[in-house]
């Protein structure tokens, strides 16, 4: 089959490898009918982290159930299923805790020696504690839903995580620092699930401004840094948002968080920190803030959210705004690392 | 009257300072009847931090209401009172959302250019907000709890908060690091008024075991770093405890609260990070923590906490170990700072 593959950094590809099988009784083989480049997936080509050449990418898709193994009860072939992008056995203690992504017996899609969501087919381990499965099965979903159900595979619950860790409630003032497609997610998650009356987002992509202003950001603050964080003071009567969203994982976002929190207020990050940057403990102290972090779980919110899409009450595809063939992966890391897409979809 | 002054690090006098006054229309002046050194105040006498010489010393006493302000209505002269170690006017935004710490219109007892808590009388700012009368006045209190209603000015509420903080609720596990008063009245809130069914302090003193033990801790570790890790794991079915106090402040304490908290678990660190130490993010964001963190707004706690006291429910008195006259000023601080005493009681 042919699967994205990466060479170097800059360089990503499409190839041929195995087809996936069978390993352990508890695995499925998915055919992906849709996968997706991730921002996290540039850390690699934009050469800030290494990645072993030749290993596979992606950790996004939703396809079809080819084969189960005999250990697998609750997917069957035929069904479609939805993904979350590490796998987890959603019974060890971690999974019990709802922090799937630190399963006992889980791993990431994508990482080096397992198969990457962007291929034609992906091996799933621990089949029925990963996949969702969709009601009514590929055939019964309208073609248009697609990219809702494939932005659950990460950047939708990663977004909503970020405003669950936040704090965010019915009546929140919410601001979100990133208009990637997990910040973007965190205003519809804090609008649209949690009932946040008011989200600020820094931007200054007018397309990702304008996603975000149909996902409910009731203001949006182009700055950075200091003159970014004085902004967001103005915009809530001197004192900062009582809850921060922080979905970039730099160390001038994390800066900028502290930074506009109000004097007791939350912080939710789950902007993966790759530069393993140092906070400096007095200003969260002083601002007596609490600061809840983490890749987030998203299997968690899986089944209610499939269901939502599926209901028409909750839609986060619209962060795709470009589509492109598997075989040209290569163009999808392109506009995606130059900021022409917000995130780019791949179709089988 | 007679006032503790701090001269330079390692020497605290007593000296005749001025009688306070009232100087705004919300000010109280308040005789002191007991009053304590806090393990704050040794930071100075330590040298880890400045203080100018011939300022104030001390920011922990109850009392008996002298004199108030003509806009003072909620305490009025004979009343017995106990306040919080700052000031604040518990109706500015900041106090109305509970962190009193950050006051509009607050301060610290005993900040240089104001009165300290070690002396024979307090001018007390925004009285209304801050002071909180005990009924039944002084004449209806029996001595013997007076050290459990001086504890609460600072030490009780200090560490209840950090519990608070970590999230602990009815049938919680927590570890609590530190065993400093605070460090104890953790122990004793978290059982106590919280409802935790497990409470692993890490203590190698052994008066200090002795008190952690009275207030609930189930299980004592000795060991400190990695080890100390170790040991709490151990305790926890090897994966960390889901609640963790942080009652210290250094940059060794902190690293000890990322590592023994269990993954999605929380960390409440109410340690004033004196030393401004950096907190690796990478550790706590792949352990998926949640850490809330300040200074304690005690004045939150206090009326409930008073309540307690006087209903005999609740008992911090313990912490102190040593009473000295506020003359002896001088052995206080030494015993604390010898780890002698745990915490001294200044008696007028």
């Amino acid at each position: 089959m042919r699967a994205a593959i990466h060479q170097a950094a800059g360089t990503v590809t499409v190839g041929d490898v195995p087809d996936p099988t069978l390993v352990e009784p508890t695995d499925a083989v998915v055919r992906v009918v849709r996968a997706c480049v991730c921002g996290s997936d540039l850390w690699a080509y934009r050469g800030v982290i290494d990645r072993p050449a030749g290993s596979r990418m992606g950790h996004e898709f939703i396809g079809v159930v080819e084969e189960v193994g005999p250990a697998v009860t609750t997917v069957r072939p035929g069904d479609f299923v939805v993904a979350p992008f590490q796998w987890s056995d959603n019974t060890c203690p971690a999974c019990r805790d709802g922090i799937q992504v630190r399963c006992d017996n889980g791993g990431t899609f994508g990482a080096p020696g397992t198969d990457g969501g962007q291929g034609e087919a992906v091996r799933v381990p621990q089949a029925d504690g990963t996949l969702v499965a969709v009601p009514g099965g590929l055939a019964g979903i309208d073609d248009a839903i697609l990219p809702a159900l494939l932005a659950l595979t990460d950047v939708a619950g990663t977004g909503l995580h970020g405003a669950v860790l936040a704090g965010v409630e019915k009546g929140s003032t919410v601001a979100v620092i990133g208009d990637g497609a997990v910040g973007l997610c965190a205003v519809l998650g804090a609008r649209q699930l949690l009932g946040a009356e008011r989200v600020i987002l820094m931007s200054r992509h007018a397309d990702r401004t304008a996603v975000g202003r149909a996902f409910g950001a009731t203001d949006v603050v182009a700055e950075r840094g200091e003159e970014g964080i004085a902004a967001v003071r103005e915009l809530t009567g001197g004192r900062g948002a009582q809850h921060v969203v922080e979905a970039v994982g730099t160390p001038e976002s994390w800066d900028m968080a502290i930074g506009m929190a109000r004097a007791g207020g939350r912080v939710g990050a789950v902007g993966v920190p790759h530069t393993a940057p140092q906070l400096s403990l007095f200003p969260p102290f002083r601002q007596h803030l609490t600061i809840g972090m983490g890749v987030a779980p998203v299997r968690r919110y899986l089944p209610d959210l499939v269901e939502r899409v599926l209901a028409g009450t909750f839609d986060p595809g619209p962060v795709f705004d470009l589509t492109v063939p598997l075989e040209s992966v290569a163009d999808a890391y392109a506009a995606m690392d130059q900021r022409r897409s917000i995130k780019t979809m791949l179709a089988s």
